[in-house]
């Protein structure tokens, strides 16, 4: 199975982004689809998927942004000046369990792209108001022209492998038996690799050796974020726990992490939910 | 070799960004180091590694950036309101050809740091005036209070792969015969694997399928930015060039890529100088 918010059935038509007669007449398409949102949690059909509205029913107010094409007709979302916190959003959690994975991708890119607008309304530069542009993916500074793009925050989420078993932690906030990878945001100046390393090593006190790349994800909460999953060779297994940052921190067997990917009676954690690269990255360990 | 930019010898001690005491003491170490600079650019000592001053050269009044420690030694460097377009500062390029590969990762976090403080003076979300917190790793708003963190943006670099072929390409701002692997920005809501495939079909029309991650560097020119280096396999090889991105683009053989790896008499493309990571990627490309 590909990474949860992957896999987006939309082309983004980067080409017309700029193309201001192309972008026009994406605008007037009788066809245009609009992402119905609450918020900025996703509306369920009662079928399941995501729900869209045709453009009849815009005021005319709003401002867009081209999520893509599909078959040729445009998809777009609406600026909105929600906010949203998805650890207290026990809804959306079900939601995302509910929504087809095509619908999970075109539903984070939205949400990611409406909390980079709302976070970059003023030049981080001069101060000055911004407005959008670029079919919505950039937001321009109406005093010193400087362009603003929407970009991600690579977080590095990993695994550390000793004897056979992997390190998986809790933070407090975490439901009762959850257990994940660690990560962490990856920091200016640093490789992959040297990040995976270095944020073992804080949070576990762990020294760590050779990274495998293993698979990458969006994730659409608390701004964009890129998901990079990795597993590497602890050097020892003797947990220093880093207690600001975590809660607790065991060494699993593969067997102990597929009865929790199962959700089975012998489970001895809950693993992260299968829209979670954590579970991706579990799920690649135990089966390999 | 590693790639450019990675091995910095420094340990973050992020444990301390938060701690006033601890940081308070680092202060005040007459053993604290000043990264000296010229502007963005690095200053070189006459054996050929960086300059550093003494804490007792600082009027007092710089804001100062805990790079790390050594030795339990403070590295910091001072915010400079200084502005750099590294492509019109050839004496760059020729710095870094000459820097040890430990300072030239001092110098990429440095310099990152800075533009990124620089560009962040105000606060996206209200307009107002931010101040510098955490030991230079962050700041916040003076009147909502968000806090600002500096972050990377991800790039992805890779060559397309075709019957034993690799896809090179070159922009008309690049020096006369230099060709590069192709990259492009990461955008919110997509992953690694699908940027990378959108890039190579967005520049050269060509459309691929399976990814491997090779390795990772970040560098410090236009903002602090994550290259992600991939191989991708081509389905085919016809290549439609986007000429507002590319100038030329071509298939080039694992002879070709040594050759101008080893510089050549016969090569038939200039490579990008080593301390970039294309480099890295042809001579992984070229020797597996």
């Amino acid at each position: 199975m590909s990474p949860g918010f992957t896999g987006s059935p939309l082309d983004r038509a980067d080409r017309v982004r700029n193309d201001a007669e192309a972008y026009g007449a994406l605008l007037g398409d009788w066809r245009a689809r609009i992402l119905g949102l609450d918020g900025l949690d996703p509306v369920l059909a009662a079928e399941g998927g995501l729900v869209w509205h045709s453009a009849a029913e815009l005021s005319g107010s709003e401002e867009l942004i081209l999520l893509g094409l599909s078959d040729g007709k445009p998809h777009f979302v609406a600026l909105a000046e929600a906010e949203g916190d998805v650890f207290r959003s026990p809804a959306i959690w079900r939601a995302l369990s509910m929504l087809p994975a095509e619908d999970a991708a075109i539903y984070g890119t939205a949400r990611s792209l409406i909390e980079w607008h709302n976070g970059h309304r003023f030049c981080g530069k001069c101060g000055h108001l911004t407005t959008l542009f670029r079919a919505g993916w950039g937001r321009k500074c109406g005093n010193c022209g400087k362009e603003h793009f929407p970009r991600t925050d690579p977080v590095v989420i990993m695994l550390a492998e000793y004897d056979g078993k992997a390190l998986v932690g809790r933070q407090s906030r975490f439901p009762p038996g959850n257990y994940s990878a660690l990560a962490g945001f990856l920091e200016p100046g640093e490789s992959i690799e040297e990040a995976v390393r270095r944020e073992i090593h804080e949070e576990a006190g762990i020294t760590c050796g050779k990274v495998r790349y293993v698979t990458s994800q969006p994730w659409p909460f608390g701004g964009a974020q890129l998901m990079i999953a990795c597993i590497v060779d602890a050097v020892d297994d003797a947990i220093t726990l880093d207690t600001d940052e975590l809660e607790d921190a065991k060494w699993i067997s593969k067997e102990e992490a597929q009865a929790a990917l199962e959700n089975a009676e012998s489970r001895t954690f809950n693993a992260p939910p299968p829209f979670a690269i954590a579970h991706s990255l579990l799920k690649h360990w135990a089966t390999t």
